[in-house]
């Protein structure tokens, strides 16, 4: 079988290894057809995230596939099913875990990143973190479940409604992702994004995007909105700036979601948050709840999947994904066919 | 009668004035017994709210008093009865009022500061900011309802209960107030404060209050709560090492209330808030309900009146009392005794 490896900064792989074991009492084998690259997979090829992955290891952990073997005591499976995984697991007792927030675990073991991940042909994972998708749904489309279930998880930390008009910085994947979860619930949605290439993907799915320099953001929004502001704003740039919008653009007790991650601290405008009785709430991951329902969105065509996956690259040009996606320059999400020549 | 009247920058002056008119139709005129001075009012006597304030004027809004004399249309009151006032009037059209978060108005009328205070002899107020108080009450203690209904509105803000470890960072009369509504609400309470005598004060009224600058007020924390941290953070300090100290005490998914004003942006660890999906939520001011709660609290002795009020200034010497708190060494509240010698 062959395994896209990481071996450290900018150096992946494709190995030719023997066929894994078969899968352990609880666990399930899986034949990968398809592995999507995010944000954090980049990261690690950029080699900053050597202390957490150490390599050589496999990444990925937005995949769809089939059960190609199944170990002892899983009931329920057949062989041949459609599947993708959850790819978190918690350890059931440290101070997270004990407040019912296992989702953010301190002691979390994130698949793909602290342990070997989906770019391989064949994927050894623990029963319990399967999750079974509709027969009829493409499995491109598949993959773009662990995604939608951030987007899912952070739209429900919003406490979204339909009378909602909701502002998402940052017009990349998540962005969009949210973007489209937010409108599934009835609000309106405006994206804010300088990139020319991805807002025209936000204007596909028809969402309208505006460029920030080239508006001002917060007259924008209060010409939208009798004067009032948003309800709600999503932070998915990282970017300082993206903070400041973020924040200018909310209404009296407006929320701001923070998804994106800020390696530094940001100034934030704490007097605005006083003012007008603003909320922030970080917002991470899923819970299962958010991951299945994600899958419902991707199956019934609320994720516009066709528009948001940019490209399917063959698994020996696996190099060539990460670098167009680093390139940023005309791609949302691309995918890694990992499927053995069996299928 | 007599008024105190900020005339400008460090000039508050004893005016003898003729007595005011009658109260008009919908107005009540209260004899005012006690005035506090609060922080803003400091701030104002230092000249920095100039363009809002308009001098000459009267300021003042924590107080206490007795019916002096009732408007035509003002049913339900009688002459003499003790009462305090809400001070905050909205315009009931714009986008706060609106969504029904008339408290914080966007074209709020803050009686004291946007139109003459308290600090006078008699003082005519719309009926529907007259509250009553409870007979025994010493009208010295009842001038803390107004920055009690402050701590009422800010607890809440926190839904703070009884299974909470809650961290206030700054132990001046606000941090106080906060830390005794949170302890009546069953909560285990630290202040975390510099000044000795702010900590001897929370020490009297048995709040614990340790001193940042020698310990490490996170570990201190995560000793008291088994490693989890701080359920409920109190900003009340407007440093930036107090945000710095809020954001770092707090559990996974802690709750922390911007309660002081920040006049510039802070460097904020976003990265906490959506690691631990935090949240941080503005508190400002009160509704009705907060305030009537208040009356109650420090009617039953939850507020800890005596301890607060450090000294009880005499009228006539209303620009030492604000000396007095302008040293901040030794004083907490500092009341003004605002009766004219009839009573």
């Amino acid at each position: 079988m062959r395994a896209a490896t990481y071996h450290g900064a900018r150096t992946i792989v494709l190995d030719e290894r023997p066929p894994p074991a078969p899968p352990g009492p609880g666990q399930i084998q899986i034949a990968v057809a398809y592995t999507g690259i995010c944000g954090t997979d980049l990261h690690i090829f950029h080699g900053d995230m050597d202390a957490r992955v150490q390599p050589p290891t496999v990444i990925g952990h937005e995949m769809s596939g089939r059960i190609a073997a199944l170990g002892a005591g899983t009931t329920g499976w057949e062989i041949g099913a459609p599947v993708t995984v959850m790819p978190t697991r918690s350890c059931g007792g440290c101070a997270a875990c004990r407040r019912g927030l296992a989702h953010i675990c301190h002691r979390l073991d994130f698949i793909g990143i602290d342990s070997p991940g989906a770019m391989q042909s064949l994927w050894t994972v623990p029963a319990d973190l399967v999750i079974a998708l509709p027969r009829g749904l493409p499995l491109e489309f598949a993959t773009l479940a662990e995604p939608a279930a951030v987007a899912v998880h952070d739209v429900r930390r919003a406490r979204v409604t339909g009378d909602d008009f909701v502002v998402v910085v940052g017009g990349g994947p998540v962005g969009l992702l949210i973007a489209a979860v937010a409108t599934r619930e009835g609000a309106r949605v405006l994206v804010v994004e300088p990139d020319p290439f991805r807002r025209s993907v936000s204007m596909q799915i028809g969402i309208e995007a505006i460029d920030p320099r080239h508006h001002d953001v917060s007259a924008f929004v209060a010409d939208r909105t009798d004067g009032a502001g948003a309800d709600v704003a999503f932070e998915v740039s990282g970017a300082t700036d993206g903070v400041t919008t973020a924040v200018d653009v909310l209404t009296t007790r407006g929320r701001l979601i923070m998804v994106a991650i800020h390696p530094k601290p940001r100034e934030v405008n704490l007097h605005r948050f006083f003012w007008r009785e603003l909320e922030l709430l970080g917002a991470r991951l899923y819970e299962r709840s958010d991951f299945e329902e994600a899958v419902g969105l991707v199956a019934e065509g609320a994720i516009p999947a066709k528009q948001l996956i940019s490209r399917v690259q063959p698994f020996e040009d696996v190099a060539a994904a990460f670098e167009a996606l680093e390139s940023r320059g005309g791609v949302m999400k691309v995918l890694v066919d990992c499927r053995d020549g069996v299928r």
